[in-house]
């Protein structure tokens, strides 16, 4: 297993961890002048500023993208809903190259609605097969363009409104059917908050191996945990077994990006220079 | 699938679902009025009014239970813990027998100290041994009295404090395990919320088969959800499935009762009358 501790270069901050505290060049600046060597933005972030002016920002500090948040989203109550998830993902396929993203993170999407409260749509049998088609579709542009899809796997307590791929082995099965030749153009993003507690993890981050790891995101899940999805904690302060999880990642091959991605409102309420140190801090020795 | 329509001698009454507004000789009272065959008590129900009153009053009544709540929690950070938790397990299967309960159900524990917030352990590898472990010890008294113990997965969002058994496929491995013969000592309570979202879903049930599916519980996943514990909706209120998931639990052999368990401060605040009303239209018109 690598020794990370000198090696910052290998750390990715999600910018949704600080995404409270500041715009993204406020957040790339405070990254880059602590030694961070990669960061993972989120689209809406990008557009505050502008896309061309991010894609110049990365350039000129050298910094860069271990990853690009995020497509999917793929269901759909209608035709027309379903179409229209197609076209923002051609975009933020397009986005993510253009940022020399080295992968597109896929939140797959789940019930249609649901995410606003009022689902269309109860059948997550359903969603899984509309998901699969959307990912199919994506695929073509995709490798047309030569940007990796990662399927991110979230927590089941997201399934209804997020996501309908909830365990593991949900995304090397998608990649089989999807990819077979594994060809590299589809693979999973691993998030250690969404899948700790999966009796398969070990198993199914083997199979997936080297050329389906894209990337591996880490967090800690707390006890007691206090909201479903903004009460994650900082690497060490909950029960996630990190150095055992990345120990199985690297067996499997992965030699990639440590990536922080945090959504707390206890952590977005304190500065962004205090956070970015703290994350440091816990990377060198917790991750 | 049954109708049940005009069954309510099949509605089981969790007696969680009202344990705010009334103690369990008036919970069982009010149940009966309204034609409810069934109930399943809590231990701490039990014990507040007297196990030999209760089993009488059960007998009184003419009341039936249709499984008994709860044994488990079998993990510990030392010996003694361990031990501690085989004595209260030996306790409850003889407090389910002398309620003649058709089985105990088990939520089988996870990380030592962490539902009390303090973690004495991370290791969940080693909580699902000691998991396996103790039902194995708990199965030679269980066997000799003649009381089914019944695992029960929970919803992985609660994998760190109750249950290190998260995905439907667990349960039915650990009885292969403990209970290669299908002697009927060991099998499952299926609860819609814990397990609605899992892609296996349909295999396993259809694996766990009549021998083995013990129990059926139901209530409703809301979207969104407030509490990772206490915001179960009413059937009907949610996302989940459920005439389509009762039609794969009989397809798979199971004919035994509904029952209703809902953990919900919205329904723990309106009165015991109301919430029983409520259940049983629910399970005339969604279960």
């Amino acid at each position: 297993m690598r020794d990370l501790s000198q090696h910052l270069e290998l750390l990715s901050l999600n910018t949704a961890t600080v995404r409270k505290q500041a715009s993204l060049d406020r957040i790339i600046e405070a990254a880059v002048a602590r030694g961070i060597g990669l960061i993972d933005p989120w689209r809406d972030q990008v557009h505050a500023i502008g896309l061309d002016k991010v894609a110049r920002h990365i350039r000129d500090t050298g910094v860069r993208l271990s990853g690009y948040c995020r497509g999917g989203f793929y269901t759909g109550a209608n035709a027309k809903e379903l179409a229209a998830a197609l076209d923002d993902n051609r975009r933020a396929i397009d986005e993510a190259k253009a940022l020399d993203s080295p992968c597109l993170v896929l939140v797959v999407g789940s019930l249609p609605g649901a995410l606003s409260g009022k689902p269309q749509s109860i059948d997550i049998t359903l969603a899984r097969s509309q998901v699969r088609d959307g990912i199919a579709a994506s695929l073509d542009h995709a490798r047309s363009v030569g940007m990796p899809l990662a399927i991110e796997p979230l927590h089941p307590m997201q399934a209804a409104d997020r996501a309908c791929v909830n365990t593991l082995e949900q995304a090397p099965d998608l990649c089989d059917d999807l990819d077979p030749g594994r060809t590299g153009a589809l693979g999973v993003a691993l998030d250690a908050y969404h899948v700790w507690w999966d009796p398969k993890l070990a198993a199914q981050i083997q199979r997936a191996g080297v050329g389906r790891l894209l990337a591996y995101h880490i967090c800690d899940w707390l006890v007691p945990t206090r909201d479903l999805l903004n009460d994650r904690g900082m690497p060490g302060d909950g029960v996630i077994e990190l150095k055992k999880l990345r120990s199985l990642v690297e067996a499997a091959g992965y030699q990639g990006a440590v990536e922080i991605e945090i959504f707390s409102e206890a952590w977005w309420s304190r500065p962004l220079e205090d956070v970015l140190d703290v994350c440091i801090s816990r990377y060198k020795s917790i991750a």
